[in-house]
């Protein structure tokens, strides 16, 4: 692996590519989704808008970007991108419940039990994240072997589950009112976005057919510390942000008591701590070449993004 | 395949071996699910309190007689009876929320929301589901093939889905209070209850490396017939039951308006029909040997039970 990045831009590139991969698995995932025409039609209804017309698609193009760096083809990783994207989509609908962060506007637009209502809340999430095994077992069949699809399958399931993002979850909610340090901080968010974002990139690198270990043990050092860097970033944001800007609302953490980097660590450390985490997601695809770039792009995104 | 069953009498066959499916598949999930002392320990025995200690896991024992009647070892079918297992019990939990059913008691005990929180009750429910793929994907992985394995995802999202078990919850919901005919409440049984029914049989028969297309149809035809069979009787148990009996709720339906097989047949023709399910899914079993009459045995059970 040859390394002639540092003669190309990786926002650049990014910057050309997200479009093209957002779309790609917005059209992905408008195939996979039913149509509102499909009984039962306001759940149906409900799930697409949910997942569609929003978003930044960040874990998808991690899915994509992860396989570009491998050489593959964006056409066999439909079906892993969408699944991450569900995954996701899932978890902030359930998460804005009211028993859970109470959350009114998502996206810029009323959560989804506000424009619907709790009982199809619930059932929209659950009915997403069936959706997700789904796009593993059934999208890009062919292009990606079946072994390598069962292991997806067994990715995502950990760290989607009780010892990923859903017991990040847990935590958090235990956390609210509590006094966390650092450690404890960095444990929660490990599990409550990290895995999600971990899982993105290792599915990418699972459709790799000739995946080596250090390769795959590199690309995992980067989504561990992008995964951390993106939580850092979204605690600024809400500390920072409008609500208009962020499309939610702002200010949310501190008046639910939650520990945040910036609480802890204060608004110039908090950043000093994500650029840190940036260098080293950087460092780790060293020996990656100029296909890399679109990860490299990302790390960089996810620090400089304004929401 | 011979016909030596009417020598032999399935419900008894069922008696006999029904203790050995419910704790093999005890034992299973013990096994699959994290211990209550690991990380976020509130969640992991919230887990535990959804799924262990009760339930007639009739799902799981349908895996395990489908694979008996084909002549497979129960060991191999370890992983598919957890996961119908746990899509069912993450369905209960969520079917029990105070948004959907709003039910306080379940198996004889408070439900997990009352037990735990509401937010917990989403978590358990959604870390249950993701807990049941991974089961798949993870469990008895050598004695199933992955091309098998990856048919077994497919088969369980897809009932477990929008279009499956979550879709018929959706119906649920928006039958209350309407005015059903016998057609609709059909669809929404063979939605909310037959769909999991069906996949539990389905999964079973995947397993078998040698299954024909007749054999495939024939067991899924009768998965179909008792899985509308257990809803009548399960009807007619809200109907007559006592709270104490059922360890749930009597007479919830009738409260709730929700349109039942005995409010739409009366009670003696909700009867007929059941025991014409019955008789259907008995006759679909037919060219099966005694190695179905587990099989045979369930779909009197289905009919006969007190809850």
């Amino acid at each position: 692996m040859s390394n002639p990045s540092n003669r190309s831009n990786p926002s650049k590139v990014l910057e050309a590519r997200l479009p093209a991969c957002q779309s790609r698995v917005e059209a992905a995932l408008d195939r996979l989704l039913p149509t509102a025409d499909t009984l039962p039609m306001r759940l149906h209804e409900a799930m697409r808008y949910a997942v569609m017309g929003s978003g930044k698609r960040l874990r998808p193009t991690l899915v994509y970007a992860t396989g570009e760096a491998l050489g593959l083809e964006p056409e066999s990783l439909d079906g892993p991108a969408c699944a991450v994207e569900l995954i996701h989509a899932y978890s902030l609908v359930h998460d804005d419940l009211p028993c859970m962060d109470d959350d009114d506007l998502r996206r810029g637009r009323p959560t989804c039990h506000k424009a619907y209502d709790e009982a199809t809340a619930v059932l929209v999430g659950d009915a997403l994240q069936a959706l997700a095994f789904r796009a593993l077992a059934e999208e890009s069949s062919g292009t990606i072997g079946t072994e390598a699809r069962l292991k997806m399958v067994a990715s995502l399931s950990m760290a989607a589950g009780s010892r990923g993002m859903v017991g990040g979850q847990a935590l958090d909610l235990a956390a609210t009112g509590q006094t966390l340090d650092l450690a404890q901080l960095e444990d929660l968010h490990i599990h409550k976005t990290g895995a999600l974002i971990r899982s993105s990139v290792m599915l990418g690198a699972l459709a790799d057919p000739d995946h080596d270990q250090e390769g795959l043990e590199r690309l995992d050092r980067y989504a561990k510390s992008i995964g951390l860097a993106f939580q850092i970033q979204d605690d600024i944001l809400d500390v920072e942000g409008t609500t208009d800007a962020l499309g939610k609302s702002s200010g949310a953490d501190a008046r639910m008591h939650k520990a945040t980097y910036p609480a802890l660590l204060g608004l110039k450390e908090a950043r000093a701590h994500g650029r840190e985490l940036i260098d080293r997601a950087l460092a780790s695809l060293e020996p990656f070449d100029a296909r890399a770039d679109c990860l490299r792009g990302l790390a960089h995104f996810i620090m400089e993004r304004g929401k």
